[in-house]
């Protein structure tokens, strides 16, 4: 049996559970999900997670009453008698097409349902679900209409595959890159200025100001350009671009400036194209290399905004390659070593690559689709990467490949994508005048690698639990005097490791509570100096994770960090 | 004769000279301005440049005819007979408060005008006066209103000055940054994109950088925090703020997401003071010290807009000094040295300093206004800086000191500004908890040192007339192998000169004409290599300005522009 039928089928019963204890409950829909299932209802009384076990318990019996699913079809006009009292049925039968409906009957529960479910609760491993949550959800996702009872679980088909799940859930709740952002206080969200809108508080900045320099050299040093862009851009822009037209669900609503209108940037490539546009090309100018941290802002519902994973404005490291037709496959090798390499920089090993295809509708020609599209297997072949095809997967404008990066969860996330762009160059009439003197089209490749800054920055948190690599730490070492009279050799040893983010810790408390306060913080190290490191020149290391490693020499371990940093570990 | 009643009954004689030549022309009005004066014309016939000489010409005879001016106090219904036929003047008439107006004859013509004015045209030096320009210009500004003609001229009150201003005037348009940011590719404007938003090209954005870099040093040592804001802000906080009933004219209109209005931040206050409320403060956090490269959006009419000196969106060096009654003038100190150090590293030598009092309007205690006030004095006289006073130009939230730098020409450029607020500590409740545990508010000071960054760069270019210094350069060096054998060791002379932004120049063209390109581009050094640079590991150095200064060891050359580079010179 399908795992999702057996969630579907484990739905009815935990509605079925729910009219035993409530009977006047009415019932929206109850469908399977990824890793479980819900049931949505209207109560008149209020229920909270500590009613969960005593359902649960309820379900465990009525599986073991190897209660059989009926699968019965029946007029609209039948129907309509079976679920009298139940408005939101009646609301759904309207809606079935034609003159029938499907009911399932499950014990005394009967649903307007089309299936398919088990046979029989026998099928069930009534060890292997759990409830897990409640939460409101209006009915049909509108929030005009009354807000529902939302009752979650989870389901497998062995115990041993729930304790698993359970287990990587706990371990990604302390990983909550949300929770784990106040606690070392890198963001914050704040009602007054807006869903979706970060503020990056001081130490969040210098994580984020490290990324960035870090990709500013990186780039800089492959011979990118940078560039800056305005936040805004006339809708003229935005409608030769193509954007208003084939983006605009995600885009925000104009702002009026005298007798035009502007919009946000959702993407920064009409400016970047613009920039092209501004010189005549030659071959020997190709290929050019645009890259910019650029802002953007996309519209997301309220409700699946999450944390910096998923906001409304974000910042792209973002980069155009122009070329020429002879350049593409160099110019795709570098871009997916580079994107591996980077990853990897930032302690990412695993990843899945994915290659989109030509979609049903689609810019540019077959030609350069097949161009482009070979290119971009050739060059995963030659650097032995496997990959999945994503047929017709591609977006309107190029083939893609894109990189999933898996955590140290397993989970995947979207990161480096690598896009030919058909559309833009075309629009713009981009060109650039080759060997023999004839004006050419060249081609564009969008890429960004991190993605969204903000967004593997919430990756990398819950990556590591928050205990990022020396390198990224906005706080590398605490230096803690054990007394007053060893402060002027911890600013010494402060000085001497000036290269790093280094504070002194000589507040008026113990020891211990600083280095229990320096865990929560996740300094990687902690330097206790008393009066037998001062005379040795010397610093008692407590390492993050280790613990206390003992009395170090602080020229070696000046040495240590040193070789850290640069070998970013 | 003050020089302005000089300049306005000029533009009197101007108008009667326009009438001579074009009979039926219609009258805007004419009054003084900096430097010289205006009058604006509804002409039937198209008047270029090429016509401006022969009116001058008119004027001078006008001058000598030794003219007076007649003051008469008319009543308004006698106005309207005198001005028949005049729309505009009519329409003015209608706008004289009471029953009387004053009109000025001067020969044949006759103006509606409040005067002064000298008593005869001797009083003019028919030298010192000259016709500069023509222009369109709505009537009354509005661009509803039909465009009338506008014809400035310059008037002083000897030739010498007259000559002195024009020479100054030619060496401003030789270092006009629109022109010097074209041919030195820095940044650009683009119609579809919209007007007063700077794309910064790859070139400029070097500098950019570099200057956000140097910053970010600099503010980083003096323990500054840096924090990352969003773009766009919810309504609620703009109304909290207050911006929204006091700075609305220069905001612009609403963005609507979902059910609420957002708009685009003209400043950053807001979100740091959001970011300080964000946890429990004690006064031995103070001072708190928040720094931002915030770029911001405000609303500038189109006829206003010039280069990247006023644009619509823009990048401050903004700060937030929250601190505690002590600390103000250890912090207003901190401030102003740190003002004056950083804007004589970028060149500028000479200033001006003014200090803002109290409004008619003003938020906050007239103790709090004393205190603030009398601290920016005692720090001002402290460090033995002259300064002018403005009573009453202080902003409604607190008084200022606003730090304006004299370029290379003698034209002053307001950048630094340092300034009390006492608007928003209590609009969001800012509290810290002092000593013996009590609630209070602390003192906030917004701060920024260069004021705008693109503004900035653009007094920046127009200051050094595009030849920046060497560490503000985009492009430092430029190796110059004279022929093909001398490639290598030209790279070899690169990678030695890794520190710097190096370019080899070996394209197909004459050293001299390579030469000729560097000059215009503005490279500070230029090192030809050619067979007795090679033997010797020298490099022949062409200095920006000085041209060749001879053939220089490799190695000294590069302690030079290490030296060179460091001291920022």
């Amino acid at each position: 049996m399908e795992i999702k039928t057996i969630r579907h089928s484990l739905s009815h019963i935990l509605a079925a559970t729910v009219q035993e204890f409530f009977p006047g409950v009415k019932f929206g829909i109850g469908p399977a999900i990824e890793n479980g299932f819900y049931y949505d209802f209207d109560l008149s009384e209020k229920i909270t997670p500590a009613d969960l076990p005593k359902i649960e318990k309820k379900i465990k019996k009525l599986l073991k009453q190897n209660i059989k699913f009926k699968k019965k079809i029946v007029t609209k006009e039948e129907a309509k008698k079976i679920f009298k009292g139940q408005p939101y049925k009646l609301e759904l039968i309207k809606e079935v097409p034609g003159k029938k409906a499907t009911i399932y009957e499950s014990g005394k529960f009967t649903d307007l349902c089309k299936g398919p479910h088990i046979k029989s609760t026998k099928e069930i491993n009534p060890d292997a679900f759990k409830l897990t949550k409640i939460a409101g959800a209006y009915w049909k996702g509108d929030e005009k209409n009354p807000m529902l009872t939302r009752i979650y679980g989870v389901a497998f088909k062995t115990k041993k595959e729930l304790d698993k799940y359970l287990k990587l859930q706990e371990e990604a709740e302390k990983r909550d890159h949300r929770i784990l952002g106040k606690k070392l206080e890198l963001f914050l969200f704040d009602e007054e200025v807006g869903a979706g809108l970060p503020i990056w508080l001081p130490k969040g900045a210098v994580l984020r100001h490290t990324i960035e320099n870090y990709l500013y050299e990186e780039l800089t040093a492959q011979n990118y350009k940078w560039l800056y862009t305005p936040h805004i851009g006339n809708l003229k822009l935005w409608k030769k671009s193509g954007h208003w037209n084939f983006y605009r669900e995600n885009m925000y609503s104009p702002i009026q400036i005298d007798e035009e209108k502007y919009l946000l940037k959702p993407m920064n490539c009409p400016f970047h194209v613009k920039v092209y546009d501004s010189k005549i090309r030659s071959y020997k100018d190709l290929p050019i290399k645009y890259a910019e941290l650029g802002t953007v802002y996309r519209y997301e519902k309220s409700g699946v905004l999450h944390g910096l994973i998923r906001v409304r404005g974000f910042t792209q490291d973002d980069a155009h390659i122009i070329c020429a037709p002879d350049q593409i496959s160099q110019e795709v090798n570098n871009l997916i070593k580079q994107g591996l390499r980077m990853l990897k920089t930032f302690g990412f090993k695993d990843y899945i690559i994915y290659l989109s295809t030509k979609p049903e509708k689609y810019a540019g020609t077959d030609k350069s689709w097949k161009k482009a599209t070979d290119t971009l297997k050739y060059v995963l072949k030659e650097n032995k990467l496997e990959y999945q095809i994503d047929p017709g997967g591609g977006v309107f404008y190029g083939p893609k490949i894109d990189i999933k990066i898996k955590d140290s969860l397993g989970r995947e996330w979207q990161c480096t994508t690598i896009q030919f762009d058909f559309n833009l160059p075309e629009r713009f009439n981009m060109a650039y005048i080759d060997k023999r003197g004839k004006k050419k089209e060249p081609y564009m490749i969008h890429r960004a690698l991190l993605g969204s800054i903000e967004r593997f920055i919430g990756v990398l948190l819950e990556h590591y639990a928050g205990s990022l690599p020396l390198w990224l730490s906005p706080v590398q070492i605490w230096v803690i005097p054990i007394s007053t009279r060893h402060k002027k050799y911890a600013e010494q040893v402060k000085k001497e490791l000036s290269f790093l983010r280094a504070e002194i810790k000589d507040e008026n408390e113990t020891v211990s509570k600083k280095i229990r306060g320096g865990e929560i913080q996740k300094i990687p190290y902690m330097l206790v100096v008393g009066d037998k490191e001062m005379k040795t020149k010397s610093v008692r290391v407590r390492e993050r994770k280790k613990g206390d490693v003992g009395m170090i020499k602080l020229d070696k371990f000046t040495k240590r960090v040193k070789m850290e940093l640069e070998t970013k570990k």
